[in-house]
């Protein structure tokens, strides 16, 4: 069993990178650049049930960057203004919630930048940027086979990677791989991050 | 930049991958059978920061396997009781609020998971079973030699993964690789798990 | 200034208890039916802002009377089903976040204790029941001058209580209320609350 | 029914009322005056349960007075720094979670304020300033008298106000109290609060 945990962990990972692989470059450079142009505004991340976990994660580091960041769902949310940005993580593009403070976001004249897998969805046509983000709703052939060769391996009857598992977990690491990034650009040592980390828990 | 990122995310992917292939499969094995035997059981999940996301992140795939689970810190926590099943997350096993949680916890009976880097950490004491998954903070020889490589692919002056995000990433990726071995042992399907997803989100 | 603070809040409470005393005796009746009477269905609380929270606090009783509750915007979100109960709070009645939510869960079958200042907006619609609470969004000739005797009192310029303070208050109070009623009709102790609270924080 | 809740929440109300007249008109003052100090350092809130719900309710409208607040337990948690404020609720004074976060602070050299019942209790110890809130946990005779009388009126076999509910609502009434004083103070106004109050839920 233990193998079986082990095997299906790098399998995922391996489905992970193949997501990883097929990201747009210009979508993830005009990422770092709009990110890199609120550094004085505020930035709003607005997810539900794990995406909103996954945008949390990177909420942290952005705060551990300097910046000002809100999260939809947490108990202090200040008013979005005019150049505010929203980033809204939503791997259908039409999650209720996301949707309708993306659209209350919007009419203040904040940007969106969506990262989805469905640039048609809701979500999408809402978001003045989009990051595309596969999960497993969007196979590719390859990926397809992919997953069948993991149910042949560990013998599974259900999809090694259920719900929304593949489009999150391509996210956080995606998200994660921008810090390193901002980092650099913002001239900003891993010392800095350490003085904004939490000291009381 | 486009190329920084992604090179960054598959950079970041391999760290991860290095470090789940270390994982030992006996402590994987106990963690899956001490799931499965709290069935009837509550499961309390306890982290601070990124990890308590990532930890959330696992509660909710629990939560769709049918479990009783509560997370430290959420507004609605029950009472610990004899028997009930604790996962606590720390990289450095030191983390104060987990550890005073985890000794309030073990005084009622409650059995422990620590999920941490240092088995010889105040977590990893107070814990009966230790599923221990590394950082950076435990660099081999060959994850500093690719960490050095990865800084010259990038040109960075500070690590790719600043703080505990290997450590993080790592436990996000192994804990939904034993999604699906529990759904095998649960006879559950992904259908069984959508039924119990939010569906007013 | 401690004078000031003393009479501010004996003359809130004179405010919130004129709020009180304006409830609907059957109202109140209908709520305390209900509740019963969901003994072995899930509640679901749902709020934004300072409304969530009272919303909370009101759960965590729930949770102490041994209630299966959940609250919109905790990690821990499980599905809506036919016949599981929503409470909404919304002094405006009509925060875009809970009526979205609300739809949704309406729209599964759920039934709809709205607690809110006005009957006619949306989330008073979509209730299958109203608990009406005032809040000062609509003052009665007395509340307003009672404001305007506090203004004297404390040379304020502003409100004594901005935005929706006396709605959220007057809820707190009412919906704390319920809890010995509910002890009562359910036979249940302080002790018995006692043991379902947490007991590692 | 309708009428027991009516007079549970009438009786309730008088329970609060009479707690708030016990409060030290210097410790309120120093408070506000603390507060008033405050204004460009974070202030962090800390509470579990209940307590920190009513923390929470308090942070909103310090976020709406244009403070930068934090609060324990919340996803986005900076580092504490020397100066500034950490206001920490317990009834008892011994809440671990609390005790362990405030001892963090007091160590990085933030000044404590303890909202508690008992001054002689762990955080009492540890608070620079100290605001004694009565609960129920210290019943003057005069209290239990009307505890007795509302048992009576209700034909209740157990507390009107179970487990920290009297001092949970007292806190929030007499916290809620001190924002008209520091809106006049801080020359502010209803609308000013307004503009910074979240615009997307």
């Amino acid at each position: 069993m233990g193998t079986d945990v082990k095997n299906s962990s790098l399998i995922l990972i391996e489905l992970v990178s193949k997501n990883l692989s097929e990201v747009s470059e210009e979508e993830v450079d005009k990422c770092i650049e709009i990110i890199l142009s609120r550094r004085d505004k505020k930035i709003f991340i607005m997810g539900a049930g794990r995406s909103g976990l996954v945008g949390r994660a990177f909420a942290l580091r952005l705060l551990h960057l300097g910046y000002e960041v809100h999260v939809l769902g947490e108990t202090l949310m200040p008013s979005v203004n005019k150049d505010d940005l929203v980033i809204a993580i939503s791997g259908s593009g039409s999650t209720k919630l996301v949707v309708t403070a993306v659209e209350a976001a919007k009419r203040v004249g904040a940007t969106i930048l969506g990262i989805t897998s469905f640039p048609d969805s809701p979500l999408g046509k809402l978001s003045d940027f989009i990051l595309q983000v596969k999960g497993r709703v969007m196979p590719t052939k390859e990926a397809n086979s992919r997953d069948y060769f993991a149910r042949q391996i560990l013998g599974l009857h259900e999809p090694l990677a259920p719900l929304g598992t593949l489009f999150e977990d391509t996210c956080l690491i995606l998200l994660d791989a921008m810090i390193p990034i901002l980092m650099n650009k913002l001239n900003l040592s891993e010392e800095d991050l350490g003085k904004r980390h939490a000291n009381i828990e």
